[in-house]
């Protein structure tokens, strides 16, 4: 299993990205092949340095980057070289199994868009965020922003793609589907979710609960919560200024914690042929190591093929 | 000055509303008189316990009561004796100058629209919310639930009656208007607020800022906080969790209490001709009095008449 790891993305590249290299070799007990890619310049005396075992860790030296203010699709065309350019090409080739990169979000979609493409008969990808329950539990919310505004047959696939994910990577085992909404009962909402009810009604491939609201978003009542990218966007920013407010307050306690989102390392793009993770542009050693663990179970779970059957 | 008080509305009634008026009466510093409007048999044993001064408080029997769950439009028709019916005859005749209820919303919606109307010009009233922000300040987003579905010209509106609410009742000097949207730049967004942008940076009665993200909502970025009813409506669901769930799991910190939307009171109804302020279903006594205080300031200042001049 060979994953691919973008050394450039992120503020915090590429000491940040190597910590986190370093942190999945340490930690997890694993035969993956990491493919750093990155400028040799800045990456090989960082590698030299944390002195990773030569099976283990591929360097592959990418000369350009692509900025975080970049327009994606310009940078991608013009910079062929680019770490994620390179990650896409080796991803689409074959030569590895997913790709990993902090860096540009716009280019990391467009990239993995115009690669790997789609999987077929998905009208849009989508991104999606863990939610921490309440009680423990943990659900989904998708999507969190790469659609801002949705057709209903679009938040349907985002049910289908929502409830795949939460069992094989949340270990979920009936994931129950609940569509977002300002009122419970069949009928309320905006035009959008009235016409996408009665499609999550009739889907066969997922556990639909009906409508939930802002107040079940953190109470576990739905695994998997359906919505268009404006709305998820918007409950996802605010959701990630809980855990800074309670920092900044220092108001320490373990159910805030779990809303420090580092420690779920990035947001994978479903709905794309192969494993594609997408890091907060901020991001440490252990949210970069997260994404690596997390690519590889997508992999052994062979998570896109499984969104592929339930999609048909 | 003449408040009118649906003593039935709210799970608690009457004994809370009763609690509320007394709070009132003893703690604030006023000569409004109380239009108590609800079933004599009910009321009359509360009020005689209570021991109100005659002068301050008047009792209005209504022999209905429209329940929560009933369908607004059919249930204000069929119960012209009900409590909210009765209470907005007396709005709209001139014997009160605010009405109040914890009753069922749909109703109070109605009725304030058939009886004191929309001001001229307003496409639809809006319900707010107050957002404690994390510095101590205080914001207002609108709409948040009355309409699911809006047009830009509607929340270009909501921009000017938040910004007069936010001027007039919480006292901000000029209030910083923000549109909810996924990204800060201007042309981010969904075809909505792609649409409203222009609108808000061209309205010369308020003071916009651009767009401001769900990490803006509980940060002192914009006083005023401008989206459709359905997002909005999440954000308030959401945000009401958060009190709830800090007092599940024993978290004591009193930016967390500011999120009990009890010791606001109601949300009052902007964009109608007269203070209309709806509770919520489970109003203590403390909700039922800041309702009272509420609508009192929105008389004192003649905040619907400087939503006419501004909306002109």
């Amino acid at each position: 299993m060979n994953i691919g790891l973008d050394m450039m993305g992120g503020d915090l590249a590429p000491l940040e990205a190597v910590k986190g290299v370093q942190q999945f070799l340490t930690e997890e007990n694993s035969s993956a092949v990491l493919f750093l890619i990155g400028d040799q310049s800045k990456t090989e005396p960082l590698l030299t340095e944390f002195n990773f075992p030569v099976d283990r860790v591929k360097l592959i030296h990418a000369e350009q980057v692509i900025d975080m203010h970049e327009h994606p699709t310009k940078a991608l065309k013009e910079k062929q070289k680019s770490s994620i350019a390179v990650g896409f090409h080796l991803l689409a080739s074959g030569k590895t199994d997913a790709f990993i990169s902090a860096g540009n979000t716009g280019a990391m979609l467009v990239g993995a868009l115009f690669s790997i493409k789609a999987i077929k008969g998905v009208l849009r990808p989508t991104i999606s965020t863990i939610i921490p329950k309440e009680n423990g539990a943990t659900g989904i919310l998708l999507d969190v922003g790469l659609n801002a505004d949705c057709k209903p047959e679009q938040l349907n696939q985002f049910a289908v793609m929502g409830s795949v994910f939460a069992k094989m990577i949340l270990g979920i085992e009936n994931p129950r589907v609940g569509l977002m909404n300002v009122g419970e009962e069949e009928g309320k909402g905006n035009i959008l979710t009235q016409a996408t009810f009665p499609l999550l009604k009739e889907n066969k491939h997922i556990h639909f609960i009906g409508n939930i609201e802002g107040r079940d978003v953190l109470m576990d009542k739905a695994d998997v919560m359906v919505c268009e990218g404006f709305t998820g966007n918007i409950i996802l920013k605010l959701a990630e200024t809980l855990y800074e407010i309670t920092q900044r307050k220092n108001i320490q306690h373990e159910y805030f914690d779990r809303f420090n989102f580092e420690i779920y390392g990035g947001t994978p793009v479903l709905g794309v042929n192969k494993p594609v993770i997408i890091g907060h542009g901020i991001s440490h050693g252990i949210a970069f190591k997260n994404m690596i663990v997390l690519a590889q179970k997508m992999i052994e779970k062979k998570v896109m093929e499984k969104m592929k059957e339930e999609l048909q």
